[in-house]
């Protein structure tokens, strides 16, 4: 990939964790490194908590949602309703403009799409002068259609975040992205029924069937080899995209499902860097994860201004991303 | 919406039209202008049917897959598993490039949204370089998850199809794009169950509410009061952006889903022109209509080189669409 990234700002982000904090138990913990995850209380939808996290980052930089020229959500669960636009419903409840030229699109598969999709809203800024701030929000929630949270050998925490980007604009800099992706092992995660494969029925359901699984372990085996060799390329190539060295980067941000993997790739890669790690206290937040990240970096007081964060990110996926940020 | 579309071209358009031909009765007929749908049988899947579409749209140009830069897969309806990521799928089934530079995405609601996710790739096209073909795929079969293919009073048949664009090529020149949101309206269709709202039970599933289906019926009736003006308004922009008056028209295609709507609209433009109208012959074609009235007008010899489309979809959703293109 080559650098396309013109002048990428992250002008705000919006995040809403929630209050109810569910512990694990403590084998889970020692296998995995997740002590506790957040989770919505029965008030909030999918919609409901974008809604929130878009309104948050909107607050942070006092401006109009009617200013926003492109909302995409893109989420790797579900939404209020399945295949309802919740781009739309999200623009209309923030008091966005609700017709003429204004851009709302849905995306399956946030995982580690997240940054990849930034790329796309990165095309959107330089190709069309019309768009001049796009808001990219993602909400998870898995009280239903998860096996009591559990995707394999992680546990699924509730958030949802929006970030405003821009590239004409004041904010922190994108200095540079990459992706890497596994096609082949592209059935790690989906429902095993309720698709064209397998039709949903009551002894499916009583099964438990319609949740958000593992389809193919060979799949997900596959891919496990390859994490630490696959973040390695991912953050040199981002790196590279950024024209920095290691040594340059002030703070590294890790998103992973398992404390070994992410272990393994900071101790490769480390070089005194303070870490942003929210996996023992916050569980596996796939896309979610991405904000929660950029929101501390951003707005805690403890990272200056001028300091260059690396987020890596590698999910229950075939992709894994990373992405340079200077605040 | 401004005319940003500085070159875009169909390369070329791929096709999948079932072959199993399913009557509907003479009642249904009388009410909503449908003879019969086309549907698919038990050996497709959703992505099978993409798959074929997508071969067929670069045979038709002799294209390797490899040289395909972009895939978007999107539909209204479900992929061979819940959240699969299709659009990997499809890319790596065609013999795509697996890895690297190449951007794939899945978009929900197909529907009306088609035209907007073009203007989306127009601007992918414009604003990154590496990207000089696009695919945008969808393809839909009806048998699981919709009321015995009834969505309102309308029906639906199942399909597939794709679309090679570019803009620095010799194909068929977009001249003009435009689309009206009704966003006030969202909520017209959905799935009752299955989603954050309302989990999926054992009583849902019995009761056949896990089904595509009207959500809103009030949404349903505002957006109808609308129709035939909101189609008005898109096919004048849409002639407004292309710098042409309904005279210069040579064909016009429509995608409704009532025939009492298709034939008001046109009674309201008509000068002569061909029309290219699929209701009676293959019911509701949700995105994949879109495919198919393309395909009929660059691939049938009745229509010249030269000859001047616009095409309009109005849908089962709150969008109204409208483009103009050059044979």
């Amino acid at each position: 990939m080559n650098n396309m990234l013109v002048d990428l700002r992250i002008e705000s982000v919006g995040l809403v964790k929630p209050s109810i904090e569910y512990e694990l138990d403590k084998s889970v913990f020692e296998k995995t490194g997740i002590e506790k995850v957040n989770i919505f209380d029965d008030e909030y939808t999918t919609s409901k908590a974008a809604i929130c996290s878009a309104k948050d980052a909107l607050k942070r930089i006092d401006m109009a949602a009617s200013d926003l020229d492109q909302l995409i959500f893109q989420s790797e669960g579900m939404s209020d309703y399945l295949y309802m636009d919740s781009s739309k419903t999200i623009m209309l409840e923030i008091g966005g403009r609700e017709c003429g030229n204004i851009y709302t699109y849905d995306f399956f598969r946030g995982n580690n799409g997240i940054i990849g999709t930034i790329y796309l809203i990165n095309n959107q800024l330089t190709g069309n002068p019309e768009i001049n701030y796009s808001m990219l929000c993602s909400s998870l929630l898995w009280t239903y259609h998860s096996k009591n949270r559990q995707l394999g050998d992680t546990y699924l925490g509730d958030g949802a975040g929006a970030v405003i980007l821009s590239c004409r604009s004041g904010g922190s800099r994108v200095l540079g992205l990459s992706t890497l992706s596994f096609s082949q092992y592209n059935k790690i995660t989906a429902f095993k029924i309720g698709g064209t494969v397998n039709d949903i029925n009551v002894a499916g359901v009583k099964a438990g069937d319609f949740i958000y699984d593992i389809l193919d372990y060979d799949h997900l085996a596959s891919m496990r080899e390859q994490i630490v060799t696959g973040s390695l390329k991912v953050i040199s190539q981002a790196l590279s995209e950024s024209n920095l060295k290691m040594k340059d980067i002030d703070v590294i941000g890790i998103l992973g499902f398992k404390k070994n993997y992410n272990a393994k790739i900071l101790n490769e890669i480390l070089e005194g860097q303070t870490v942003i790690d929210l996996l023992s206290k916050n569980g596996y937040l796939g896309s979610v994860g991405f904000f929660a990240v950029i929101n501390e970096f951003l707005y805690n007081e403890k990272f200056s201004k001028g300091d260059i964060l690396l987020l890596i990110m590698i999910g229950m996926d075939y992709r894994i991303e990373a992405m340079v940020v200077r605040k």
